[in-house]
């Protein structure tokens, strides 16, 4: 039985890394891995996924309007995969995310999902909210806040390095307009109110 | 630090009888906790939490307009607090466990809530998604499909054992309108449909 | 794929009351259960496996000697076995614990160990030590100790409450013999030794 | 309060990436962290941590005679250290890990240790046996056996492929002596023999 997966993670917890050591786990013992990230996130320029440790890999891009199930049977008939891994997996559509679940119940491939879970007002993205319904695993990646507790949620910042409260969920832009931080920290900066 | 835990689980999983454990092993400590309910659940009779298994014990109702941290720091003045335990958390609003977050970082408390993850139609309940969203810890108590894998979905089913796949989220009955199943049995029962 | 799964704890988690409810919930779906017990645990009585809240089930007994594949096969040959659950699981002998690996590999029935990590000095017992170091799951069950922190080890005291730091790593008694606590007031009650 | 983790796995699943990670996470909010790996590790010459997929790291070297709660103290006391990394710590003695304990309990320094579970006949290693024992958590980090299971023991083989089934626990040499399989696989290499 092949499990569909979410590693789940603040900001700069090293998603990517994780992900990029998996696969090469993987492809070492000769098997064959599929990589996937967000057509919007541009930080590796298109059709790669890096980490800010200084580690990339080409990878497909995924839109919104992309089947999933149907992209990657149709690799698995030319060459088998072993293993999906997809990056910035908050960014998947709720069908998408259905549809990888049927990568790993009728393709029988397990599917590695690595993403944030909240955006900078603590609510879920569409496709972290699709994958902690219905992934087989939740597995958090830590992260650390400034005061050394472990940073479940991300602040948005503007340029002088003040609490952004408005906006749209998804703002293209480097990983220096957010900074991971944990939930009392997080809540003390959006100005002390816990509801969004 | 205290935590916000959120045990999720589907159905017949025994939510209950672990939250019981739970608030015995902290009673025989000599220490004091609170227990929640939904108001709308009738299993055990008004104000107490009943497991399948045989055991109860009273606690309070929480309905969406409770403020649950003004409810607890009311009752942590009174006679301290060291565990605050809420079941059928998937009934919580938004704003609730938002509060409840505030009982775990500015009171102090750890607040431990069990619910279910997904409905009949594998969506999230309001207090599934933000528990899911902004609880420090998530665990899985694993519950049992009749194929021998890990039951996560919540089939609804009708008088005749039929699937059922329209209709509200709640609905008030006993547990015997509702099977778990894994991913696969589950869609299998919804007519093969992955996408809810 | 069944697997072998250890949920370790110190005193007084509620390793049986998890144990007797998940038998529950597979024979509530109309699946078969078998239970074990160490022949040494004279809590419940010969024979049986019973929980501080009060629940308890028939269980068999095994000692060093028993080989639990066999036993297991045996029973399975009779009547079709869909989960084995053995309590108080740091009894068991190393070759043991590699039956029941086989109980998982070669007649794919999940296996439920529940038991201690450590004994009253802070190390492992037999039985412990090999689920360890081979069970496919590790699983922790949370206990509290009087500071609110994790309990994690198991202090042994005597009659007037004074640690005990000497004697048989397993000692007939009842659970009033130890205290469940943290690993910092374990070490306290033990005199600041950490080294065992 | 400081954790004492066990990041616990078999060969090969990418253990000295997700240490050097974690240091790098620290490093970028402005933190100290403190590197070691054992003496014998020759993989990346003396004193530094490397890992297949390219990082490496300076580190310090532990030999059995060194107090590690002692050199942690004196390197805290002249520049504050926010996070302690152990690499290959099933080498630690058992009276090392209790030194890594205390730098937790009483320095509150979190103490991240990864290492192998098992040796070559899926027994213990001194300082995983320690580290199981008394760790505040248990972390498993997923390798992938051949047939696509997961790889949770370490068999050893020679110039010819051919499993080792005596010798020393530790051998010095490449990674290309072992092979991480799952439990069923070992087994079967080994010759059907479950017991060690």
């Amino acid at each position: 039985m092949a499990k569909l997966y979410f590693y789940y993670a603040s900001m700069n917890a090293g998603k990517s890394t994780v992900l990029l050591q998996s696969s090469f786990n993987y492809r070492e013992r000769g098997m064959n891995t599929l990589l996937f990230t967000a057509a919007l996130d541009d930080r590796a320029g298109v059709g790669s996924i890096a980490s800010r440790i200084g580690l990339s890999a080409p990878a497909r891009l995924f839109e919104p309007g992309l089947d999933l199930f149907a992209a990657i049977a149709a690799a698995h008939a030319g060459e088998t995969v072993h293993c999906v891994l997809v990056d910035e997996a908050q960014f998947l559509t709720q069908a998408q995310v259905w549809q990888l679940a049927r990568v790993a119940d009728e393709l029988r491939i397990p599917v590695l999902c690595y993403g944030l879970r909240t955006d900078f007002l603590g609510a879920l993205f569409e496709g972290s909210s699709a994958l902690l319904a219905i992934a087989d695993v939740l597995s958090e990646m830590k992260a650390v806040c400034s005061c050394g507790a472990k940073a479940t949620m991300n602040l948005r910042i503007d340029g002088q390095g003040r609490a952004v409260t408005s906006g749209q969920q998804t703002e293209i832009g480097g990983n220096d307009r957010y900074v991971a931080l944990c939930r009392r920290h997080f809540t003390a900066a959006l100005g002390g109110h816990y509801q969004p």
